[in-house]
């Protein structure tokens, strides 16, 4: 026989207005969520006695075949990348990271985001090469084999294009989700050589300041990178997850400048030249170069910004009635390690500050948790971080003041529009549906 | 114009037999390979001309079309899990992860090594209930819905099988590789709800010492474990690197007791029930109890010990001539985090400390590097591990001093046969092949 429990019978004291609750009570300390989950959600309640769960028909047949390589579970079929470019026409396609589906800090690599100006190469890695040339002591080239002979590093890092988030540039709030807004920004753990270790193997004549980048895709992407950041944590990345990196993720290699916009990870990478200036390529001229405010253009702003925002719940995830919940959400920065997450329930007025699953890794995907009591009124949540290097993410007013504020409701994919980094907030409604507002 | 580099210009000094080169050439502190691996493999060598890369067919036309769930490169096809029971016959099924050919210490999801007696069951999410029940003081039955709700945490952590590396026990070297005889350790992201939050919400009967945890599968999977697990770090797993967890690994929730050996993470976990006395299940009498030396057989006897092997260079990736390589490898403890790896390149003769990537965690895959010069000669490479508990590896003889010397060829899935975690010896011959030795 099951009792039911009283709903609410311990409740916990708020540290925040609307609800939130100490992180604290995370920690496994005696506090009771007083079965309010398992009771509020209907066909989950204790009213079915635990001790006569149905026989499900699973559990009465032989099960399924287990494979090579396994897949998702076919119920989870709607958790893919959204593409800007289902028909693969001949321009750019992006394809989104569904944050909202996702949990824990590490994108599977079949979700990982990708911008592609004419899809992936379909490289064969036994011909591929890498040289290193220009201004060094002695030009070296490496087949595949070659780079896996190298001391190598395994490193958690995420990558975030520098258009990430970029509908937040719209006058009035886009209605989108988190995976149209924020999913152009993946996590992975990343094998390969350091840069560094190869220029040690060639050598750098002291007139060389930067290095160009290039890819073996069709359009050969390319960008100027200085030589500071080769030689402090720039990988030649060679696995993601585990495994050879996707296909559309630079198969059989790729550039990693941690923390740095997500175009200068040259993908497909095959050649490192070392030179004096930046060469002035498409990618550092016409796409990656910033509006502010008045006639200036940002030019070679490489690391991306500390930002944070709610995953859960975000649109498209609807309350199931008043009760407990957890907010949980991504945070990071180009700049370091998360130092501090805070969140509001109330638009803004009160805070309580967020736990931050271990272990806080600089310049990788962040997930930071509080618990929240929903009395099923109207709220606003919203995330603020703050990272190691003393940087805070910027309210809209903050970040509109330096660089203009926008005049127009701008196409989502707008350049010059790009390290947009402000406060996001969803409105909850009374019926527990998550709306993008500006708070 | 490119010049040829000396051969071994620039020797960076052994620290032990064969080779083996400091650790903190690693580091990047100014050591040279001497262009070693670009020049000694052939066609990757300095004879190209970097500034006269061969144009490559696939920088001349338009890319592939991206797709919502990515797959790897179909160059990778051979990087798959070995199947025990490719017909799918009405026995166990084995899947191994091919260590050989991964790198890093996350194990893609359809890489994950696979133990299930019937396959995975085809279990819809929307219906599977999780019930916790027996010594409580209020039973609750979990929807998937329900047990999201709940405050969640994030941890690295492998699951490794009982009988995992058992052809160790062999009494003659068994001729195979890393995935045959390591390839039932895997380790992912997992994040889930303590079981001790649950626990606090149905309260514990002061009379529980053990619960049983049963799966919704067939064979009903099932285990006792203690309380005092329950309440240290057990998690209800739901997501797995990111994205739900896979079918073959208990979709849509598994038991996670991190160290513990893989059958007590109960896959397709549906009901936990606090009860006195452990329930002597099969899995716990027949199974995974382990032949020690004389009568004596141990019975739940669950953390998996400290353990290491070499993945690179191992059977099947054979050396391309002498010259510098790196050695790597896996390391890890159910007993908490990796303290030290030594590596060998003379058959325990002298060792040198290898470096190992951050963060090492605890309960997890650490990956163990060493950079190493080959001179072409016969050689014995072995890895063995510290434990921050004070565990150390043992050698074959110091294990089977306490369990016993096998007298037989015994079948490499013999029970009772759990538990092994010898040193693993490769020894390399002059053609830079790799087999596995007893050292």
């Amino acid at each position: 026989m099951i009792s039911k429990p009283k709903k609410f019978a311990s409740p916990i004291p708020d540290v925040a207005g609307n609800g939130l609750i100490d992180r604290r009570a995370l920690l496994g300390r005696g506090m009771l969520f007083a079965g309010a989950a398992a009771t509020g959600v209907g066909s989950s309640s204790t009213g079915a006695a635990a001790e006569a769960l149905p026989v499900d028909p699973w559990s009465m047949v032989p099960g399924e075949r287990i494979t090579p390589y396994g897949t998702p579970s076919k119920y989870e079929s709607k958790v893919v990348r959204t593409l800007t470019n289902p028909n693969h026409e001949p321009r750019t396609s992006n394809a989104r990271t569904p944050h909202h589906l996702l949990e824990g800090t590490i994108t599977p690599n079949g979700l990982h985001f990708v911008v592609a100006r004419t899809g992936f190469p379909d490289i064969d890695p036994a011909k591929h090469l890498l040289a290193i040339h220009g201004l060094v002591k002695q030009p070296l080239v490496f087949d595949l084999d070659a780079l896996v002979r190298y001391p190598k590093v395994t490193r958690v890092n995420f990558v975030e294009c520098g258009g990430n988030s970029a509908p937040l540039f719209n006058k009035d709030p886009v209605q989108a989700n988190v995976q149209a807004i924020h999913g152009l920004v993946s996590c992975s753990e990343w094998t390969g050589v350091r840069l560094s270790t190869l220029l040690e193997e060639t050598g750098i004549d002291p007139k060389a300041k930067w290095l160009l980048a290039e890819g073996a895709d069709g359009p050969s992407m390319n960008r100027s990178i200085p030589i500071a950041k080769a030689l402090d944590d720039a990988m030649i990345a060679l696995y993601q997850n585990g495994e050879r990196i996707a296909p559309a993720q630079g198969y059989p290699m790729r550039l990693l400048v941690p923390g740095y916009e997500g175009n200068m990870n040259v993908k497909w990478l095959h050649r490192i030249k070392l030179i004096e200036e930046p060469v002035m390529a498409i990618n550092e001229t016409m796409q990656y170069t910033y509006r502010v405010a008045g006639p200036k253009i940002w030019q070679f702003f490489f690391p991306m910004e500390v930002k944070s925002f709610v995953t859960h719940p975000s649109p498209g995830l609807t309350l199931k009635g008043p009760g407990y919940y957890e907010i949980a959400g991504l945070a990071y920065s180009g700049n370091g390690r998360i130092a501090k997450v805070m969140v509001s329930a109330d638009g803004g007025k009160s805070w309580a500050q967020a736990a931050l699953d271990a272990p806080v890794l600089a310049k990788a995907l962040t997930r930071f948790r509080l618990p929240w009591r929903w009395d099923g009124q109207p709220v606003v949540l919203q995330s603020r971080a703050w990272d190691e290097a003393g940087n805070v993410q910027p309210t809209r007013a903050e970040m509109f003041a330096e660089r203009g504020e926008p005049k127009v409701n701008v196409p989502v994919t707008a350049f010059p529009m790009g390290h947009m980094n402000v406060i996001t907030s969803w409105a909850i409604d009374n019926k527990g549906e998550a709306k993008h507002v500006y708070g």
